[in-house]
């Protein structure tokens, strides 16, 4: 047929999916249909009739029909809203969250939808934010510093409980039974590929990312899983699969029962699923070295492309192929970026500037900008660590905690504010000067996500900080327009898409216009906040002070009393004379 | 005379002066009546008709004949309010802030109520936070460094900007004709006992405080005042006096112009001036060694009495019979306390704690302290440094500013509150500890001021981070109840008063009945954050960190910078592409 071509990105995030229509032409994007999951994030107790089943402490589940149900929902619905004919609709492509794992039967049946395992908790999707296997992470990590393994290296050091061996462990050491029953165990992303093609693949970017697998050393070997359980020696052979996807690649083609599920045509392409964060680089235009991917929101992801693979210390993996074929792919990451604003916002403004925010009918946010962007750098006269989730790169480590000194009787709430804006840019520029140290150039910073583009202060602020340039991603959702254009990759040019991810970026993604230039001005300042941070980082975040690490231990030992014995007002303990 | 016999304290603030009428025999408070000042503190211009001389920044000024209309206003109200007859009160005492200070002609007239002067800033009253005097102090600490003077130890290593050479050089180097005109320079505190008794007294707790002055040593030499300008060599002779009264003693008989100002019978007897702070403690029963007095308000005075005069860094002055007749009396001080949580609830405190107080009719403090009382000693995670408005005692640096460390994303308000009240008892406890380490024994404290009466926790708080048990005088007005002891002493035993303060505060002075005793379980959490709190005030309150310098450094850049050019907004500096 003649006429444009679409395809479909569908984007699984943590409470909702969303799909979106593009015309693969110019990456226009035609339309969005949101689907909030039914059951959600599942941390207190299992969904009803089971809801008397109830999980333990940092435990993230999710329900695998509510995937399903995202593509029964979303994609007729795009295709309704917009009124596009299926027909010109030439492949579809998908991005999740991830670790994000379940166990299955061989035919890809979920454990949790047979009604002999519903009611056990590890027979679920495990979320990526499901922080229970902490014990079998440390042992992984243990084991891999005893054995002399190499890949810590590869993972900033260590890797983290929310990847998919801590997971896979987990599951063998707590519901042995589930594990034994599971003939596969996959990620979430590459589950809903098998859904749409009834073939299994398994995607190179959550193997490189969160599997420990590399293209050049495989997975780790048997005798290392031996040695974390016996029972755990085969998991790779038994459980999941040496044969691994790559991104661009096409994983098959839309069976008969999801075209019904979607209304779209059978046979269509289907891309080898990606990761939300990853996918995000060439849908900001970013396939080539040089330029630093900022996906902000709560927290940061920072993607950047490499044509080798140093170590960089503290980075979160490093990975051929992993974001775009033919170079590496490094990620790294800022554990809470927005999460501190809205923290700050919520938890430390005054009612004043809540009035002035309703008085004018705009966030509490654009007040404190506001007030903010009147400043000079350093006129607060405030410095933070921006600790406040921990810090995952350089230092990985959870255990750190916030830091804001220079206070004065004068310090005002906006000023707190940009401090804490600052010290976020200055925990981004930490990274890119690792990044550069290690060998890894960055030139410039796309950033997206949903925080660049309602804060112009904040992007101004990085780009003093950092010495960059930053420019922003055209789309508001470029996990959904990325997947789009691996969707058209999938299709190939053939069918009306294109030869390559590279190709796809160029036509279909764009940036906005304006750019954040850095500020001469504030140059010279901001260099001497970051020597300041620079030392205090290195001072409570290696070791050199043990404040913070003192602190976490008393919060946890202060807790634990607190919920050994009723807490008591201190009227109780005064004594008369 | 037979029946009940009374003295007056009068206690001048900075916004307000109060008299109190006490019954001698039991120290009972019969009646209070204040004076708001009619021009309360002079920082912006001179009071009309002359308002158009516009003062400095740092500058504070009062005007005398707002202490007078005090003497006229607030002691016939007390006698009319309390139906006290007149007759039956024996002496009168007054209390002041300090160094507060005035020129004024042979006969004590101030230059400012002379028309030839009137519109002559240093003519009027320098307030004891008048700051504009810093050169000056920075050139006597600087020259006293040079020739070796070795009173500075007396003091902390460095004498303030707020005491009397400080100011009195300002004066000369500023206005040398008002300088000139000055045939006396005198604390307010004895300017208006020299108005009560037509005699000019000097007292010795000010001199030894607040003017360089000792009982072994006298005043700084002539040399020394020549070397900051050849006109002040002489400055003592010409304008002071050498002859130093001493608490306790009596400074005249009421005279009969004060009479009818006050409707007291005039001839009896008027006590030797005192200081708001020092006057506290024989009011809060203390008048032996072993015993902290803390006066806790918006700072905290602390007040510790010795037999001997050992060096004690950071102390802010010790002067023999500077408290109670015999024994050194030390004073130290944290310059932000009542300030720190003040600043706390105006600018941080989100509304729904706001809310929760309005529902209740109870103000914000208590609604945190009511949350922060739940929690455990360390259960926060969190740890300050109480340095909003810099440190007095130990270090004796006012470019200090204040730092939190340990925020999570689940740090609440009341969580931080508390975390303030126990860096302020760690502050406390630093100065005990300096005065233990020196040989100055505290074994217990004695609250007074505004802040321990309302607040439960922080007193228990202040107790379990001390080791020492808290329990709070029974006066709220300690300063004037002090100054009607003095007054009781000054009358003597012949006139119905007492033979020695020692005696009037056994018979006048009373503590609450509750006791803050140390709470076992609460001791080591506090010494382990006691531990972390030592070691970050060493290392950011002794050079070892240089940061809250540079940021002090940075802020008053920014903020010259910011004078310099209006403030931008960063629209104004976004290029587009």
């Amino acid at each position: 047929m003649s006429g444009p071509r679409y395809t479909i990105g569908v984007d699984f995030g943590t409470e909702s999916a969303r799909a979106m229509l593009v015309d693969v032409a110019d990456g226009r994007e035609l339309g969005v249909e949101v689907y909030s999951y039914s059951n959600g994030v599942i941390d207190e107790r299992l969904p009803d009739p089971d809801s008397d089943v109830i999980l333990g402490p940092d435990w993230a589940l999710q329900d695998p029909n509510d995937y399903i149900e995202t593509f029964k929902r979303t994609i007729p619905g795009v295709l309704a809203k917009t009124g596009v004919d299926p027909d010109g609709v030439i492949g579809i492509g998908i991005d999740f969250t991830a670790c994000t794992m379940l166990p299955t039967k061989a035919d890809g049946t979920p454990l949790c939808t047979l009604d002999q395992y519903r009611r056990r908790p590890h027979a679920w999707v495990k979320l990526w934010k499901h922080h229970a296997a902490q014990p079998e992470a440390d042992d992984i990590n243990r084991v891999a510093a005893e054995m002399g393994e190499t890949w810590p290296a590869r993972y900033g050091g260590k890797i983290s409980s929310e990847w998919f061996f801590p997971k896979s462990l987990q599951i063998l050491r707590e519901d042995p039974e589930v594990y034994r029953a599971a003939d596969r165990l996959i990620e979430a992303a590459d589950w809903v590929i098998w859904q749409l093609t009834d073939v299994e693949t398994r995607n190179n970017c959550t193997a490189g990312y969160k599997a420990i697998w590399s293209a050049e050393d495989g997975f780790p070997t048997n005798q290392f899983f031996a040695a974390l359980d016996p029972a755990f020696a085969g998991v790779v052979d038994e459980k999941m699969s040496r044969s691994i996807a790559r991104l661009g690649d096409v994983a098959g083609s839309l069976s008969e029962r999801a075209a019904g599920w979607t209304g779209l045509r059978a046979g269509i392409a289907v891309a080898v699923a990606n990761v939300d964060a990853h996918v995000s680089a060439p849908a900001a235009t970013v396939t080539e070295c040089g330029t630093l991917v900022a996906i902000m929101g709560t927290s940061t992801c920072h993607i950047v492309l490499s044509e080798g693979a140093p170590v960089i210390p503290g980075a979160c993996g490093v990975v051929r192929d992993g974001v775009i074929p033919g170079l590496f792919g490094y990620e790294a990451g800022q554990s809470a970026v927005g999460d501190i604003f809205g923290w700050f916002v919520e938890r430390c403004v005054p009612p004043v500037y809540h009035q002035r925010a309703s008085d004018r009918g705009v966030s509490v946010h654009e007040i404190l900008e506001e007030d903010a962007a009147a400043l000079r750098p350093g006129q607060s006269g405030l410095l933070a660590l921006d600790w406040w989730n921990g810090n995952r790169s350089v230092l990985v480590d959870a255990d750190l905690s916030g830091l804001l000194i220079g206070m004065t009787l004068a310090t005002t709430a906006p000023e707190i504010y940009r401090a804490l804006i600052e010290a976020t840019a200055f925990g981004t520029r930490v990274i890119i000067d690792a990044f550069e140290k290690g060998g890894v150039r960055i030139d410039r910073v796309v950033a997206c996500g949903g925080l660049p583009e309602r804060n112009r202060l904040l992007m101004q602020i990085y780009a003093d900080v950092t010495g960059r340039t930053f420019r922003i991603a055209a789309s508001a959702q470029t996990p959904a327009l990325g997947s789009a254009m691996f969707a058209a990759v999938a299709a190939g040019p053939e069918s009306g898409g294109y030869a390559s991810i590279e190709e796809a970026s160029r036509q279909m993604a764009h940036l906005r216009n304006e750019a954040y230039v850095p500020i001469e001005a504030h140059r010279e300042a901001y260099d001497v906040l970051y020597g300041e941070y620079v030392r205090l980082h290195d001072l409570f975040g290696r070791g050199g002070d043990p404040a913070v690490k003192t602190l976490k231990r008393l919060r946890l030992q202060g807790v634990a009393e607190a919920a050994a014995t009723s807490a008591r007002l201190p009227s109780d303990q005064v004594g008369l004379t």
